[in-house]
């Protein structure tokens, strides 16, 4: 195992300097905390990370959950791991003081989330589906589901989960079959199939609580009629007492990575008794549900973020470490061998995963700056930072997810052979990045999501607070002379985007809802790129104000590090984004008039 | 599983139209062939691939080697695979006939490969391997090395690899230590360790004979001092008996993929009783190893693009069977789901697919059929298609194994979370595919070799008679108006390839050899993406002979679909070269000038 795989002065530089996360504290809502505190927070999670997940990190893949009888069977270090994350308080750290939680700055506790999920992803998976199943209750449900099921999950003593899929409804949840009949008694009678379920069923904790999609039985079709239900495993009877809830793990997923955690198959109300409780009203359900599947998409992007962090320092440790070869104008034989880092095509593969993980956590952590101003903002305030989420969602999720697998096989790759063995950790997150493109909606979902519905969301209002966000940083770097070549750049490629989204939307109304989306994958990209290139330039403020501030020798060091990175992106990934334009303005239509018949051979 | 592996209409296309293979009968020492047993030999090799090698695919990846007491177990079938490779004539396929070969053409016995390797990569190299080693000992060896072993290795009986790489010998060659004394019997006594040795070491095999290479002591140091060996690992004694050769498998690589082929670490001469024969002139190894490796870096490019192929019409299969979602210009609930295949996002990853995998395989043919044209050519036609293809084999390596990953990467998302779980054989394809881009040189190698030794060789003549080629295709299509913005776009690409070339040899004049092949990397993925949209037009010259040639419906849909993957190359992927060629003129000398202490955070 390598000896490394977060940054913490990195994250602090993030933290404290681009976003400032003290500035929170002149809100009323945050007053209780100082920046001591903060980093005391950031030391315990270091501490949990350190001494629990990261021993567990190839453990608990080598030794994947079974299903024995109709139980999952996880690796006994869940049970612990779920504990210290309720005693510690981590499930609820974002949650109100006077509904059990620790009140914490998203921007804190998310930074918690991504040590824990690059010390060990599937690990982190538990806790974060638990914390925001427990959010959608606290949101939506009375104050007796309330009472009856989050205390316990806030502990870690019950696992959360999200139950929305089915073997016909994956992408399309407006196919859900899954049916809950109403009963006399309040709750109602729920019967179907779930697939795919992470965390769905497990030994480290007394119960399951399902956060479960289902049509009650004459509900409108589609996703009008989809309602939301809390699905325990296992009910409270008269006497208080668990008993089981007709919930059956019917199958387990065997998986190429990711298998810390388990994924299953559920049967419900099989035995017809099996009893779901109804959150908030009727056939609002995925309403309700998006709040959980947005905060379960930025945790993917943080968690995609998180490994391919952890994989760029293992592979930064052998780069520097491992001798092979000479300098190419020095082929001296008789002199020994260079660390591989001297050569290069292997820093231009470690510039590669750094610009990466360190501009994907810095878009990330712009994201979660918005949640908090988002709770402490004025009506008009709420309305923009809640824009500016939704706008930023799919780029969030979708570029760490998708870069961040070429970032592992590219730190795999440092490797050479080693990287394909399992003597290093690279083969494992190599295989357990590749979940993240498609869980919680693919990245063709994503692309979709961005362009035909946040883009025209208000009247394109989401888009244009984005813009006005990008170019204020473009506006603070254009004073800076070394940052002035970026922000340019940036400030050109900001207009691209802008001209290419008019274009698409000139398409939209020219021609069909297919023409206009045929591509909406690559727009996502398009649009990630020039997201990332402005983290990029805001980060580089930073950097030169460190730079002219006296810095000791490793500072410096760390802040030249983070000015090559930038200047590699804008060198090597901004240029992509030429070739995307290209296409997207290209309406031949390709995909959408090529038949299934001519894919006959 | 899947129900195709490989298009048989799509080879048919390649090698009768495109390549017209018919066309090398006309060479005497081809004429003992005809169109018909061309035909026979493909379906032999077709009837063994479905009949032993596609029914194990599975099976050999579920049950990998093993080390037991010092003898590498393999699963059971790769004893039946080796005799039928042996029996079949396909690992001598090439070879003449008076060597105890078949004499058939390289485009013809490379397409069997293909076919062995979509099938089942891991039993295609141990007979691929076996092939090329002993073709080394077939060209530079003496006649009794011949006789000793080479007989055994075309029946299949006796296995053949290529040991290199050593612990601390892996990408720089010069460093090996293993060493070779020479005895007065003629013989040479080895010592050493030799790390990732591909079918290093079976139980499906009487003997392992390992093309070795070592130092003689004594010899110059670095690459001019490495010999070539053969090393059996069971050596003849007196009595005509196989007796052990001191060669010890120490340890067994637990890999990724590739895992129904071992690969081993060897302990070579441990009790100074290991005799290596040498092959040809001392300190002349590496110079003869290169023919080996430059045959198995095209096979390793043939194994990549033919597990992608695999690959492809797995996920071909599942879109046009799985229903899921609606057109999303129609969205109506009550309307049954439609094939996933309907969607415009899921036929342009079908479409990337099928650009990479088919325009891939055409270039493999094309460095096939020069082979072919080499061996039955005059001097100076010897010399053309020897250049051809010293400039080709990196590009044809390469880009089939980089690609080829995100290919099946594509073709995994288009099954969902079903992609991701082993009831699927995408998960093993995503694995096993990852090999590619490291042995036989990484892709690191792969353009420095092509930038620094095949673009300079002979005053750019290599590079020179590139162009040529390609401008020969751009000349035909030219007169084929529905081929005619395709042939500009190509044009126009490939002057931009002269033109960065240009400029990156005044960069080598003017700088120092490292800024020259700083981004060598880019450069050949440049150079490739280009090569490919070349073999794309070639494709479509005899696509639109076909259509106008009054074809059956499901041949026009055959050549329709490949007419629209052409398109899809021009406008997908084609474009990626702006943004290659604008980093490639950018001579900021970023990963050059950026020192390690630069990464220490």
């Amino acid at each position: 195992m390598s000896e490394k795989f977060v940054s913490e002065r990195n994250l602090k530089f993030l933290l404290y300097e681009v976003f400032d996360a003290t500035s929170l504290l002149q809100h009323p809502y945050y007053e209780e905390y100082n920046r001591k505190m903060f980093d005391m927070v950031l030391a315990a999670a270091m501490e949990l990370a350190e001494g629990l997940l990261w021993p567990n990190f190839q453990e608990m893949d080598r030794n994947p959950p079974e299903l024995v009888n109709d139980q999952v069977k996880v690796h006994p270090s869940v049970r612990a791991i779920m504990r210290e994350f309720g005693k510690g308080g981590w499930i609820a750290a974002t949650v109100p003081e006077d509904m059990g939680g620790e009140q914490l700055p998203h921007l804190i506790a998310d930074t918690c989330q991504f040590i824990f999920a690059a010390a060990n992803y599937s690990a982190s998976a538990y806790g974060g589906l638990t914390r925001d199943a427990a959010h959608l209750i606290e949101s939506f449900g009375t104050k007796e589901l309330f009472n009856t099921y989050v205390p316990k999950m806030y502990a870690g003593e019950w696992q959360g989960t999200m139950a929305l899929t089915e073997s016909e409804a994956g992408s399309s949840l407006s196919d859900i079959v899954t049916v809950a009949e109403p009963t006399d008694e309040g709750y109602y009678k729920i019967q179907g199939q779930k697939i795919l379920i992470s965390a769905g069923d497990h030994d480290a904790v007394e119960n399951i609580i399902h956060l479960m999609l289902a049509k009650i039985k004459g509900a409108p079709p589609g996703v009008k009629g989809i309602s939301l239900f809390v699905v325990p495993k296992k009910r409270i009877d008269k006497d208080r007492k668990l008993v089981p809830n007709d919930v059956v793990t019917s199958g387990i997923f065997h998986k190429l990575g990711y298998r810390g955690c388990p994924i299953v198959q559920l049967s419900i109300g099989d035995k017809n008794d099996c009893r779901g409780y109804l959150v908030g009203e009727p056939n609002n359900g995925l309403r309700y549900m998006f709040q959980m599947m947005n905060e379960e998409r930025i945790g993917i992007g943080m968690g995609a973020t998180a490994m391919a962090t952890a994989a760029y320092y293992a592979s930064l440790e052998y780069a520097k470490k491992r001798r092979q070869g000479r300098r190419v104008s020095d082929k001296d034989p008789t002199q020994p061998p260079i660390p591989i880092i001297e050569h290069a095509d292997v820093k231009r593969m470690l510039l590669f995963q750094r610009a990466i993980i360190e501009g994907s956590l810095s878009l990330l952590m712009q994201c979660s700056k918005y949640v908090d101003m988002q709770k402490v903002s004025s009506d008009e305030g709420k309305e923009k930072y809640n824009l500016l989420l939704e706008i930023l969602i799919p780029v969030a999720k979708t570029y760490p997810s998708e870069m961040g697998i070429l970032s592992i096989s590219q730190g795999l790759q440092c490797f050479g052979g080693s990287g394909y063995c399992d003597d290093y950790p690279l083969e494992q997150y190599y295989r357990d990045a590749r979940i993240h493109p498609i869980h919680e909606g693919t990245t063709g979902i994503q692309g979709i999501d961005l362009l035909g519905r946040k883009v025209l969301m208000k009247n394109g209002k989401a888009l244009k607070l984005y813009v006005e966000e990008v170019q204020k940083t473009i506006a603070s770097a254009n004073d800076i002379p070394e940052l002035k070549p970026y922000a340019e750049a940036l400030e050109k490629a900001l207009e691209r985007l802008q001209n290419v989204t008019k274009h698409l939307l000139e398409v939209a109304s020219r021609e069909s809802a297919e023409m206009f989306l045929a591509d909406a994958t690559l727009y996502l990209e398009f649009f990630a790129v020039i997201s990332i290139a402005w983290q990029w330039l805001l980060q580089g403020i930073y950097v030169q104000k460190g730079l002219k501030n006296n810095p000791t020798d490793s500072e410096a060091d760390f802040l030249q590090g983070k000015f090559y990175t930038l200047r590699f992106f804008f060198a090597y990934e901004l240029p992509k984004t030429k070739g995307l334009e290209e296409r997207l303005r290209n309406t031949d239509g390709l995909t959408v008039e090529m038949e299934t018949d001519h894919f006959s051979d």
